[in-house]
């Protein structure tokens, strides 16, 4: 049994669903990022981890087509942490804050056995929100970017080699610029942060539809977790128009599928290791 | 140093400081509440947990002169716990959302060594806000109900003995009745979580004030932490205003100081074991 699943079960109710609650003009999204879970210690600098653990949560609020603006910070630091080790890790913290102007607005500090910072952000919707479940018959179904650059990394890491700062594992790039842009011709998305199979397979459930793939793509595309590239569907009529924001935004458009009446039957996994 | 007010230090901002952020009509608060910090398992039922992680952040909104209608919930849960674990504790959980009509619109759930509830709670503003800082020359100070009971069970559980089920340590009472009536009479108010002495100190920093006792406490009075009673303070002339609305929701009101000019010097340290 899926505990994740389980647990959701326990609170279900018509907000949750999404990558983000709406409520209002406004949206809310929470996700734990946590040592052992997400990361070992040693794997990236606590710059690395601060910044991140801010970046996948933007992630969440950006897709809805909502700006983040506060966040709250649950930091549960190991009782060995220095204040050194303190500022390393909120000096990512607030560089991820000030690239996408949000403003941390409150939180709480423990002392604990491992690392967990568990990060609330509050967005403000720019127009019409996104969400997973309006996919429609006949749309193009598209990622942003490269996929399977984290899975890789995380290989690496696994292997205990060393990876590159600039590894997707480490520093996940965001598509809110062309995502705000197209947000108003794209009719469902969500970020890819289990895989894109995986996170498809929750779109079209959502959607109570199928897809049809028009391309084959690798496994680690169809695999790799933790990308934060942008999963979408359009109308093909859209299609121009998006494709002249990407290039606008210099963001790599990469279709893959078509949505189909039938229902595709998949389970979704976490991907955690 | 105090790693706990080294780390606000560093995402200071003018939303920081109170018990919980404002922004607009809307008020926004978190706490972490975490197996080793806060209880040991054993100590509590995973049902009084699930009831008390949510009560003790419902409380800091409610201070705020805030109605709590929304929350996050960040679980990470022990590897081992069962569904059945899961459930007892999102049945406590659910009670107090159901008491305080709150609604669960988001989370994330995630595996762990230590059980670590981080909620975050969305409120909206019944009217004025009340804050810390806001304590005027000549108000009485006050708290509600009886303090020493959180420190009284704590002791008993350090001891290994049995506590009852309506211990003030296993089940804090809120004073959301009385607050939202009598907050238009009150000009600075908190909950006590970290003890009457150290949260009184914190009032008369952000008030920039001192106080002068007026009656003698007891050791158990002024350092018995999460007690979630209300700490406030209000001007003489609404004391029999005060008095009214206190019979009629049937809450006790100690009037223990007044707000003198004089600063008081006092470290304001956390309440953590």
């Amino acid at each position: 049994m899926d505990k994740e699943n389980f647990t959701i079960a326990c609170f279900s109710n018509e907000y949750i669903g999404d990558d983000a609650a709406i409520a209002g003009k406004m949206v809310f999204n929470k996700d734990i990022f946590a040592q052992n879970s997400h990361f070992k210690l040693g794997w990236l600098s606590l710059e690395e981890i601060g910044y991140k653990a801010m970046i996948v949560n933007f992630s969440d609020t950006i897709v809805m087509n909502a700006k983040p603006k506060f966040a709250l910070l649950g930091l549960s630091l190991p009782k060995s942490f220095t204040p050194r080790q303190i500022d390393e890790l909120s000096r990512g913290i607030n560089r991820a804050c000030e690239e996408f102007g949000v403003k941390i607005i409150g939180g709480d500090t423990i002392s604990s056995s491992i690392l967990n910072i568990s990060v609330s952000v509050i967005g403000e919707l720019k127009g019409r929100a996104v969400l997973r479940k309006n996919a429609k018959f006949g749309d193009l179904v598209a990622f942003t970017g490269k996929l399977g650059g984290s899975q890789k990394g995380l290989n690496s890491l696994l292997r205990l080699a060393q990876i590159s700062k600039n590894s997707r594992f480490k520093k996940p790039i965001l598509r809110d610029k062309f995502f705000y842009k197209a947000a108003h011709l794209i009719n469902s998305a969500m970020d890819i942060s289990d895989g894109l199979k995986t996170d498809l397979g929750k779109l079209l459930k959502a959607s109570k539809k199928g897809a049809k793939f028009t391309k084959k793509l690798s496994k680690f595309e169809l695999s790799s977790g933790e990308e934060y590239e942008v999963l979408f569907t359009f109308s093909p009529k859209n299609l121009s128009a998006i494709k002249r924001i990407a290039a606008k935004t210099r963001t790599k458009i990469n279709i893959f599928a078509k949505i189909s009446h039938k229902r595709l039957r998949q389970n979704a996994r976490s991907h955690h290791f």
